[in-house]
């Protein structure tokens, strides 16, 4: 199954896809019974990007970046790139020029687990990148790869047509027969998350509202008013 | 001693803790004679990040946020949380609810040596904190840990009511005792610095401020004029 | 060859230098045949920094910044500090006394393969520094290195000499018998760039503009339209 | 679906996975196309260690080790237990017990990409472990989790049934469904290899073994006697 | 308090240090209540390696050890060095020589937080190092440090006197006042776990040993025979 | 300069490069002043693996061996190959074929800062590999580099005929010139710490054998008997 590209990918309604950005990772994850976490080591080139998109999956050779290439036409409004190397590769494998290309077919932004580049031109633009690198060195187009084959990048599974939702706080795949839910869960845990923040802010502590006290006891959690207290074997 | 929670803390005079601020962490470091820096994998959360407070110490286990929950009532005007997993991890552990909650007792920071999310929504609200890692990762709430014991964290040791001071530059452990020495020798440091400066500006160079020439010489440097002089053996 | 400091270097002319400054480090790295970029662990201290200059080296022990003070005297209007230690360190070598005294003798910024200190101070004055570590951790004058002799500074050979081009995407060593023919290439890759963003802009794609459609066919590329047509053996 | 166990694994025959050792990590990864290697990270606890098996996989959270505990009454005789945490961990999960346990069943060894412990006992009762880390931080059993469901393990998708095989090189997913192909290809480059090797010894280069003369020179490859032919512009 | 050394150290009654090596690592620590342990970094030099001693701490400057030479005339028979760099470091700053003075002297071991050299010869004369890497990289004689003060080592506090138990699994502290409760617990263990080790030969699992069955169907682990029970929401 | 290989090297009489694995890498990295060592990311495949040889340098691309087939005729007896990618990669570029066509020509062994497969059978052969990695994973052939130019490797400039030295502490590389003069000095060093471990075996300290005792006191080292005399300001 090396060298396939499949053309066509069975998407989810956009509309739904880009409910999940007003939650934001975090949110989504929890709600989603904390799955679906890429590795930490993807981080925004820019300050506060955030996108959501339909994932187009792309395994590229490490230093190549001849699928890419082949991946803009297959692209279309709301696709989020997610490219994974076959092996481990920081190599700088888009810049500016993939950034206008793949804006102007509407794509909402890419997840690398390899470098990126130019990322003064792609914060000008608007394009987002998570990657794992920043670094400028080139690439070949030599060997081929795949596009849009269940994949693995960063960790997590990625099968076309999941929703991708990436933030300060990192990159999130939400598998796309779970959209629904999430959106619900998200729902749900945003509004008892917004209560909770009112009892906080009117000084409750979480030891009440999620009624942790008795649990801690029977745990054998021990209070002491001061450190004398516990002697000198501590 | 696992399971313990100090209730009360010998604090410093919070003045005194305040009065670091003005010299932030490289000065007072070097003032204290190069001791007490955390390791440089704990980074601000956002740019221009600075806090000064009271150290609160939090043991959690991987993964595992009950402490935190705990820790809230216990803390006042003026505390710097600082947290260590007792094993390495990367979990996000602090979010915006925390955030909300420790803000709201007057707590300055967060110094956690895993992993910090919500990162836009604490930088909002002016929560500052310095982590090793950004990642959504939930955590759970079954194991305990102590509360205000000594604590390794980062690299250095912190006891209970020691003075944190933290900025762009890292992070400082400054022990309760030699706070008013630190401030002392820090707002010398920064006097000469202020000299030191001007000199600088006025062309002088660090071999005759600091007088090094002599000893450089006894040392064995050499000058040449031209690479060429030194022949082929180089 | 061990404490030796060479006090003249033969610098290119600065105005070829400061002309680089207008491609990038990604620009003209493609425009040399993809060379000389140094490490991707380097990282400049502030968003946006960038500037080219003429290389002074300097090796270091590790832990100590004498040959920095050393280095400040023989420094000109158009130069760029690279500084390596002889074994991996990340102790904050530079700081704003060295960024005032360095930017009063016209030094362009510093290129560190260690640690860096005060870096709002730096950002404040305009003082851009790449480096592997931000980090407080105070140095010694104790151990002697050399200045001005070739080197090795992550990863990549620098002759005292050389261009220096340092922005977002990294650091790029520029051999001074090359700087003409990197601005040649430079300025007609730039120009390729800037009509190949138009035609992206107009929707080509890179298959048709770069010619590959045939070649990836001959190297095997296999299209379907839909994954279904893989079979159960994928 | 977190939190569940299936009790049953669709297992392929188990003469089919045995026959995989004979080729060892490097050839079967070679025969597959190059696919299902998991990271590098994954090391074997003692030198020589070498087994294949049929996975058995298990999800687990950070420093928690319940779910191993479930595990062993599932396993049977050519099981391979594969381990992947929730999130990024080292402790030491697994030691001479859970050795003595799961040996006693009949399974081969354990992928773990976290950390292992007792490694001298495991070593002495010939129980091969392949993890990221030697640690022996220990575990709680407080969080549940899942055994056999598809997972990721360090960077491959394993889905229970799958053969793993594992040597001094590293670790291999083999899909249960190509198993027979595998083999198949494994004994055709192994062969190959045999002739090859033959060919080397002999005296002749992979140039002309793979006939790799002409495209070289279609490349632009240029060959020169000696380095003084390519001027100073080196 | 820098540049300071203690002459004298409390140390503990020899044979009850050496009674902790029946156990090692992975029992004391877990009998401990799993504190201790230092971080994974720290391997041994060759397979095998285990040793058992008296803490001596000495602290010494990056690149630099001064202070090694100044610790041999204060060590004694049943000793263990313990050398952390006041930043990180990955010298050799040990090798055979120092090994043949130190050993000559009755010194157990090492554990050093940075790197170590020679290490062919020390494995022929038996003298143990735990390092975090292996580096002839060599070091200077120019800055002073301190010996026999608590001090930080890989994560742990490390007070002269306390005992050190290091063998192929990693290096633990055991702090001097717990030293006789640590040998009272281990043996403990090292009992309950020669029971155990029975049961799990005679085929019992830890879901019974432990009485784990109750508490996981509480927590709500859910048990299938078959994926296919789990629907198409998996 | 891409695309280049220099058939001839200029290569050191194999004596000399020989007489230079009397002493090992340790001991002539001393004597050369502390120059030369390659990153400590580097080690030997398999213990006690060590070896001397002439350099044949060797850059290529990431995840490409093709120049390797190309190295082959070109090696002699001697030889030692230095390979380099020219971005970071931990793939597996060699592997027992690879050793098989060397070893025939009387290659003594490899560096790669890359990664290295078929270990046991590359052991068995006795065919010695220092690496940054241990990974099956395979390479292409697709991409050209350069053969016998000077190359950075692992830190290190390296030029064709210089000399390697490799074993259990690492790797270091001898220029061409200097091999004479660090024979000398190797020598040298070599009897000096023979008579140096007599003076230790016997009892002598460093402190007196090395005539640091009155530097030290200088420099400030204060001793006292035992810490209480420290008072409370530690």
């Amino acid at each position: 199954m090396k060298n396939v590209v499949v053309r066509n990918v069975d998407r989810p309604p956009l509309d739904q896809v880009d409910a999940l950005a007003e939650f934001g990772v975090a949110t989504v994850h929890e709600a989603m019974g904390r799955r679906g976490l890429m590795a930490s080591r993807l981080r925004p080139i820019y300050p506060r990007a955030a996108a959501v998109g339909t994932a187009v999956t792309i395994s590229v050779a490490p230093g190549d970046n001849t699928m890419l290439h082949v991946a803009v036409e297959l692209c279309r409004e709301g696709d989020f790139l997610v490219v994974s190397p076959t092996s481990p590769c920081e190599d700088g494998y888009f810049g500016d020029l993939f950034g206008t290309a793949f804006k102007a077919r509407g794509v909402r932004g890419l997840v690398i687990d390899a470098g990126c580049r130019d990322i003064r031109a792609l914060e000008e633009m608007g394009f987002p990148v998570w990657s794992k690198a920043v670094f400028a060195q080139g690439t070949v187009k030599e060997t081929l790869g795949t596009i849009n084959l269940p994949m693995v990048c960063a960790g997590q599974l990625v099968t076309p047509g999941d929703a991708i939702v990436a933030d300060d706080d990192g990159v999130l795949v939400v598998p796309q027969a779970e959209i629904p839910a999430a959106l619900t869960a998200a729902e749900a845990r945003a509004e008892r998350e917004r209560i909770n923040r009112e009892r906080f802010l009117a000084g409750e502590v979480g030891l009440d509202v999620y009624g942790m006290r008795e649990r801690l006891a029977q745990k054998g959690l021990v209070y002491v008013d001061h450190i004398s207290e516990l002697g000198g074997d501590r």
